[in-house]
């Protein structure tokens, strides 16, 4: 059983032509199996990922709004697995019980974004499209509020600094104000647990949230800012081009290369006020 | 149809008051769909992911190597999709064919590296342990000489210098020469296209090959790494807890936070010659 966020490794640091054995901390990774079913029905696998333990009900719950699988009010529970013979797994498999029975023949369109026959950005980006709510309109942000975002999300996190390991998500309100930041050593986790925890706390969707990613933007990560409902999706690096088509398509301003003060809109400028006070 | 790597989008710039209309290049992000099958047998879908085009012959087999579902010898033929309605779909799915039987009852276990009950780390080493071939024995590299790979790689980054949005993976000779890079918006698909290329080219085990990633080192990396026999796995940034189980059980030396004059080895350093010339 590790539910720990860091473990101490013991490595060899070598500096010029010195070596020193040193202790160091590292960000903690384990599989997470998420399972999912309805009243009577058996839980089934829906996705493994590698993640770092903590907020594995809000990663599960995330993961599987993002993915179009579950709404808002769709969760009754969600417990760690209770069938599993030694500890240490236990808390690497979390079964979320709905309400309403679980649909898993639309398990694998979704899973995979895809058609039956092939697959393209546009078929992934058609599919999404259907699960997603419109984004709220009439929300704007000073880009100078933006520009001070980055800042934020450094300062509050916590394990990064101790391990240089982990991908950040940050959600902001519209005064720039952060209101919850959550770590994984996977980006689509740390924004699956951000949202997840909105979603169990019942405040999806997030109509007036800016959300900040610490890497790139992916397809996937725009995919899921959209499922929540979040107008703003920020990136301290470069989004992709499908990244872009899908903010686009989906009605998400994307901002990418985000810095002190510049940034780029890639979708949406529209919600971005340039020369405003912040 | 897009097979290009990168693509041109507007954007709007804003530099601290000012907002300007620009023309960038992104890194393109589109799905390919990997089947695998033997002879007469129809192809079953293994994964889709999320990629940037380019490679897609060597990133199929990469990732099936690299799940330990295929072996060197095992292919007879990869091509695109030639069922597929239309044109765009057609160059996102790739078939493996085999010469013999493919085990797809062997999928799920292998894809997902889980038992059937539960899933941890020990239980997803141990899974891989099995497939992989041992690490070959007496390759030893200065610390001098890894120093310099860094630079050599970001020098040959061709995409990332355009776009910002890529990940690299480069193959290194023993005396640091580039074999070869391969670059994706996935860490993962990076990696699977180095060593699919090599697996193609009938190359792999790369017993004296060198690996450097230019991020960090995650569980899965280092099991593609150990899967293709390459003695030392590098990255630039952190590994987590999970890769350096890994490669301490798998027998691959694994370097991280590699800078010109230092490095932190995590596992096998008996391998790295501190202090000796490059």
């Amino acid at each position: 059983m590790n539910r720990a966020s860091t473990a101490k490794v013991r490595l060899l640091a070598v500096e010029g032509d010195a070596g020193a054995r040193r202790t160091d901390s590292l960000a903690v990774e384990e599989p997470l199996e998420i399972r999912c079913g309805g009243p009577g029905q058996k839980a089934v696998r829906v996705a493994v990922t590698m993640r770092t333990p903590g907020d594995d009900f809000a990663l599960a719950a995330g993961f599987l709004h993002g993915e179009g699988l579950i709404g808002a009010g769709d969760i009754r529970t969600i417990k760690y697995c209770d069938d599993i013979e030694t500890p240490e797994q236990q808390y690497n498999v979390v079964t979320v019980n709905l309400r309403r029975p679980f649909d898993d023949g639309g398990l694998q369109r979704n899973f995979y974004a895809t058609s039956s026959c092939g697959v393209c950005g546009k078929a992934s980006i058609d599919q999404i499209e259907i699960t997603c709510a419109p984004i709220a309109e009439g929300f704007e942000v000073p880009s100078s509020l933006l520009g001070t975002l980055p800042d934020l999300l450094r300062d509050r996190q916590r394990v990064f600094d101790r391990t240089g390991g982990l991908h950040a998500a940050g959600l902001f309100d519209r005064e720039g104000q952060l209101v919850d930041l959550r770590e994984d050593v996977g980006r689509h986790n740390a924004l699956d647990k951000l949202i997840g925890k909105q979603l169990l706390d019942e405040k999806v969707p997030l109509s007036e949230g800016i959300v900040l990613v610490s890497g790139r933007a992916s397809f996937e990560l725009v995919q899921k800012a959209a499922a929540a409902g979040a107008p703003v999706l920020c990136a301290i690096s470069a989004p992709s081009s499908l990244a872009v088509e899908a903010a686009t398509r989906l009605g998400v301003t994307l901002v990418g290369f985000l810095r002190d003060d510049r940034l780029n809109v890639y979708a949406h400028p529209e919600r971005v006020l340039v020369g405003a006070p912040a």
